[in-house]
């Protein structure tokens, strides 16, 4: 695997994909193109408008950016592409438009091979065994909420932890997590917005200057320092 | 219909149901017994657990609360409830139950046929066309997400505003909602902890001090007042 697996596509006070510019040179300095998929796009935008915002946000990269919705066969354009960028929105959305079009299989079979892969929020969410973590709303309703499977645990994308001053008596995102784990055998890592996950063949290693948390069924969660790594 | 359909049970620094203890002393007055419906339980209580938590929260009326689950036959239970209260917890969790064990048309019909009915949070966001306005995490995958019907737009219970100084990066409920709108041709309330609807007939009014917040598709939202009402 050669995937980096990042929490948002944009932090606070910067532009798209600003913060992860350096990493992004070296991840995808063989692509001469990337495949864009814009399926989760967010409130309001074409898939058109979407892929020219990711390109704009690539434009640093000499690679060209392509959406995967201008291939005749979005199948085969998987299969050939150089690299693949996933960009975020609304995960229900993505996870229904990747199964309806019976692409989730061989996505996760380019990845697994080591296509230079980007996924940011939504992107990231279906890296792992199940979208069941991601913090969305149910717009449409996915055939399944299997996903990639392309890592062992379940990500939970912009996490962050209750406002202990917080008036609010909306659950909190560790006991949402923590609901999903007593009901679902999977572990789940929680990343902050400016955290991403680097996966290397085997090795996926917490990037970025944040902690992150860990989260094991019916175990209290623990926190984990940038440069730990989760799998080996 | 005779309906509380409520935002939260509790407001910070209040006990369980203590904020509508008042309305519900005048909504249930004829009730000799109360159906509660725990199916939506929260983190880590069994539904005897929950109905115990119920019961010590309605211990103010005279009336009897018995747990859906104690009845060998839960659609009879419900055809001959005197009054029901749905309680909050996942809302993915209490659709599939009710989906899974065909309660969802007999509910709406007795709701229909006013049988006095309190929802909080998952029991209010049922009460709409659909639930895919919840904020809940999706920890199980129902049948269907459609839903009981008996109002004729959907609810976000639990609503509250950004922060304008936040600095997070995930979507604010208001753009959540529109991202529904775009793809769902329904109407929204978001409702604020401490505000609940009263349906009476066919009239749904607008009660507690606080405002609410109306989305309709293409339109920009727009505050309502308490006492405004919705249907008529």
């Amino acid at each position: 695997m050669n995937a980096i697996i990042a929490s948002t596509s944009t932090i606070h006070g910067s532009g798209y994909l600003e913060y992860l510019k350096p990493v992004l040179k070296e991840h995808f300095k063989y692509a001469k193109s990337i495949l864009f998929i814009p399926y989760a796009r967010p409130s309001g935008l074409t898939h058109d408008e979407y892929t020219a915002k990711a390109k704009e946000g690539l434009s640093f990269l000499k690679a060209e950016v392509k959406g995967i919705h201008t291939f005749e066969d979005p199948m085969q354009a998987i299969k050939s592409a150089e690299a693949i960028f996933v960009g975020g929105g609304n995960t229900f959305l993505l996870v229904k438009t990747l199964h309806d079009l019976k692409l989730m299989q061989v996505l996760r079979e380019v990845i697994l091979k080591s296509t230079p892969y980007l996924g940011t929020s939504a992107g990231s969410n279906i890296c792992g065994p199940n979208m069941q973590t991601t913090n969305d709303m149910p717009i449409v309703l996915p055939a399944s909420f299997e996903t990639l499977g392309v890592i062992p645990f379940n990500i939970n994308a912009h996490y962050i932890e209750e406002d202990p001053n917080s008036r609010h008596k909306g659950e909190s995102r560790r006991t949402r997590i923590k609901e999903f784990q007593n009901l679902n055998r999977i572990n789940v890592l929680g990343l902050k917005e400016g955290s991403w996950l680097e996966a290397r063949g085997d090795k996926i290693t917490l990037k970025g200057d944040l902690d992150a948390v860990w989260f094991e069924p019916l175990e209290n969660p623990k926190v984990l320092k940038p440069e730990t790594i989760l799998e080996c």
